[in-house]
């Protein structure tokens, strides 16, 4: 949605379900099968609800360059296994991770309640979103969640002169008595690719010590890094040993692609990381009095908040969100009247507000 | 061993089995059970052999003084409880947390070969060594281990005043074919505690970003960290998230403290955190061919590598352990002979070289 966005600011309030539904009707347009439809469209709905702006309608073109080019199958129908009684992996048939996550979430929770413990590797799957709608919901059934994706070769390991590591992200998600769930999600590149592109569009400058040119120079020009440039890792070589650990635990382990391995040069159009990702499910309470946890987990954010810690996590989100079903959810005009054109006719006259 | 340790830098090489029967006579005589002095003893050897010098016998006499305070139970019997199929737990009953971890590890690894994913959460422990000890041995044995710790609050939140946190280590350890297990080991400090101890010792400052004053107010001086300030964790508001994490699955999931809970003000001398500890152990090749995982790790340590990365997790310690199995550990004559003094007459005439 860049080109025409910079013309006009107006924008207007929509609700989540309008949103929602218009997204669904997008997706179905591009060939996406129903219940593909229906996740992406919940979870892109849900990213511009929470003000996380990277990973909501600004992704469309991309998800629908990706789809158009057959690079991503967004029919396709995930393979649930049970390769232990905690280790469920899941083959995405080349499709979207967050609907083969979906296909077994049911099957982790009960193994997780069961044993204690579960793990979900998910492989030969694409994901274009954010991490933390992938493990939000485990905690709000009780459960600890801790995800990991990997993506394609856009960061440079500690030193090295070639990027080898995606973006990276990990996310962790906890209950908390009386409170949303504690959800944190952080790139482990010094910025998201997302956050790059945003910064490229709208002409602002990158932090220092964010990313290098094709040259392997230090840059803080957003085009500079895109333009066959790469990230750096947060953090110098700390960043960049959890970083590879992802690498490890997302392809290694899940069976699917390290982000090196990733090549869309067959597809033009394409942009969603074919590769994998891992999430581990653990019961806080096995062997335990229930809730226990909860109430522990708000003993120490209340010992945070009391010691002047600013921007837990998720908390900004959490905000955006209570205001967006509070007021509705701001859309540029334009974005909007190019998500009704993409739903086609009969779909977009449906959602119209 | 600060004290005396200006005075005179003439060394000598032993041998690691010297080093580790010296140190069981220095436990053993200062009132460790057995098992626990072997354990201890291993330990702390290996991290001396390996250039792990912060966690070598810089730290016997914190690991003394701790004991001698009645802060830690040298002689606790750890109580391994079987919380779920998946999911170990294991109260070290105020005692180290390497023996509560022994304890539990041969049924961990059973049930992660069995069930494809276990959990090991440890209480009520004391973790004063590094944590890729832990780690490695899953390695070893064909399996992937992810591990933290958390430990008394020195660490300030993301815009917090007052420390809340730990320097909370984070570890995994990987196999990797036809080499040794990848394992890094890395504070979410963003310098670890004894290394600021050893910088005041040798008087040397810290780099910037590292710790903040009394006064909450930035300081590269390792003293005025020590003496009443605090470190900062790295990478900003994303380690903060991590150290975040690492309490919340370190105390409250597995039952222990968190790291502000820690009060040892009734024990003079004590250094030791009493707090908790998590190991999640995967079992990599669960429903596929066996050794795939350590064959693709080696893939990509190999592009890795080609994209020019240096400083890779564990090479460093590797490279010093060849060296000090070839040539002997390198240790301080006034430093060996504190701790013969240490461990008494009989013990030390035994490990004498």
């Amino acid at each position: 949605m860049a080109a025409i966005d910079a013309m006009d600011q107006t924008r207007q309030a929509i609700s989540f379900a309008h949103l929602e539904a218009l997204l669904e009707a997008v997706f179905l347009k591009a060939g996406a099968a129903a219940g593909v439809a229906r996740i992406l469209a919940e979870n892109c709905a849900g990213c511009e609800r929470d003000g996380a702006l990277s990973h909501g309608i600004f992704r469309i073109p991309g998800y629908l360059g990706s789809m158009k080019s057959g690079w991503v199958d967004p029919a396709a129908t995930p393979v649930v296994e049970q390769a232990g009684d905690s280790f469920i992996r899941v083959d995405a048939a080349n499709g979207f991770a967050q609907p083969a996550v979906a296909a077994a979430t049911a099957l982790v929770i009960e193994k997780a309640r069961q044993n204690g413990a579960a793990v979900l590797a998910v492989r030969n799957s694409h994901h274009f979103s954010a991490l933390w709608p992938d493990v939000e919901p485990f905690a709000r059934q009780g459960l600890l969640a801790l995800s990991m994706v990997n993506s394609f070769p856009c960061a440079v390991a500690f030193g090295a002169h070639e990027p080898v590591f995606g973006t990276n992200p990990v996310a962790f998600a906890a209950p908390c008595d009386g409170a949303d769930p504690i959800v944190a999600d952080l790139a482990t590149s010094a910025i998201a690719n997302g956050d790059v592109q945003i910064a490229a569009r709208e002409g602002k400058a990158l932090p220092p010590d964010h990313g290098v040119d094709r040259h392997g120079q230090p840059t803080t020009d957003p085009k500079a890094v895109l333009d066959g440039g790469a990230l750096l890792t947060f953090g110098g070589y700390k960043g960049a040993a959890i970083s590879m650990m992802i690498e490890l635990f997302c392809a290694a382990l899940t069976g699917g692609k390290f982000s090196f391995e990733v090549d869309w040069s067959a597809h033009p159009g394409a942009e969603t990381p074919h590769t994998g990702q891992l999430i581990i499910v653990i019961d806080p309470d096995a062997g335990r009095p229930s809730s226990h946890f909860a109430m522990r987990a708000r003993q120490f954010v209340d010992r945070l908040e009391a010691a002047g810690a600013s921007r837990l996590p998720g908390e900004r989100r959490y905000r955006n969100r209570r205001q967006s079903i509070e007021k509705g959810i701001l859309i540029r005009n334009t974005d909007l009247r190019r998500l009704q054109q993409l739903a086609g006719g009969a779909a977009a006259a449906k959602t119209r507000p």
